[in-house]
């Protein structure tokens, strides 16, 4: 499978980027907003493709172009300000659901946020609210699409090692979860179509990654 | 007919409530977001219902309650902080849409920007693009629904006296219109079911306004 991973150059996507790379069957295509960008990715021996989220549908699409499924972990971050919140985390997104149509590339992964629910919008602290919302309807938009989509809502995500153990569930106890395993967990994903159609959350835990994806 | 007026305290929203109470067949509830607020409308003879457009969607509901048209002209504006773009224009519009559901009020007029399209997005000044997109949305989100619904896209909101002489299109030209002038076209709109399902632009120009109304 050739895979575009869009936000490739997020903490998340360089270890998916690695994973897909070190794979024997899987090929990675890295969506970068910079040139610059490239060289970590070319060493890998992936592709590249550089677009800005902020782009129309159609130069997304034209990255999209021959792969066999998108992985969306493109994020402006909590903390960015709430303009790129909108045109990133939301707008970038649904581009992004729009370009794999239009691509004709139906399986699509989301990274979403731990909790996108109407009531965790309501509950958010109003700094955080914003970004809650954003990921909310970029999910609600693609589970109103016919693609093969699997939407996985991390816990709080830390820079530890991976363990390879989590907790896999629609909904588990809130908890921290390194981006290493959640890497990892969008890899599993791939590789198994059980996920089609489903959204889970994931924290830190004590199943082996490989079984807790395949029992989702 | 009682309406629902979510944004009353803005300007378009205070043209609107004393074109509502000066009528003989319509009565306005005022929804505002503070309780010294309401003093205005109570000396037009208007009901009132605060509700912060950040709370929840049975708040909005209960603010519905027995109406049989809901106008949602509120807005944070283009200018004010981007959380309130994606919480106010985007999340309070669509929130009120499903309180729209929740209460079973089937009409719902929503005052959007002048061009929400994809393009739009696209097209829009950085500053101005998560506006667009906020809006996008929000009409998105109402045209999915199975409400009676009319969408108006007024064009560069003015404080000019209303004209009563307006263009009326599924495209017109860019221009300029008085927030009093676009006060009367929703009001208009109230009252000829012909521009249910329908959405349009509107800008100063030469056509009486009701009869540009009726033409949609």
């Amino acid at each position: 499978m050739k895979i575009l991973v869009v936000g490739a150059n997020g903490q998340i996507g360089k270890h998916l980027v690695g994973l897909i790379q070190d794979s024997e069957n899987h090929t990675a295509r890295a969506m970068i907003r910079k040139q610059e960008q490239a060289s970590y990715f070319e060493q890998l021996g992936a592709e590249t493709a550089v677009v800005d989220l902020e782009e129309g549908i159609e130069d997304i699409a034209k990255a999209a172009d021959g792969v066999n499924a998108i992985v969306f972990t493109a994020g402006s971050g909590p903390h960015t300000g709430k303009d790129k919140t909108i045109l990133i985390d939301l707008d970038g997104a649904v581009k992004t659901i729009e370009a794999a149509k239009l691509a004709k590339v139906k399986r699509f992964i989301m990274v979403s946020s731990f909790d996108t629910s109407r009531e965790a919008i309501q509950a958010a602290p109003s700094a955080f609210a914003p970004y809650v919302a954003a990921k909310h309807y970029a999910d609600e938009w693609l589970k109103a699409t016919d693609l093969d989509y699997t939407i996985i809502h991390p816990g709080a995500l830390t820079n530890e090692d991976g363990t390879g153990q989590v907790e896999v569930a629609t909904e588990v106890e809130r908890g921290e979860v390194p981006r290493e395993d959640v890497a990892a967990v969008i890899f599993g994903s791939l590789d198994n179509n059980t996920t089609i159609g489903k959204e889970f959350q994931v924290v830190s835990g004590t199943s082996p990654l490989n079984e807790a994806v395949k029992s989702i």
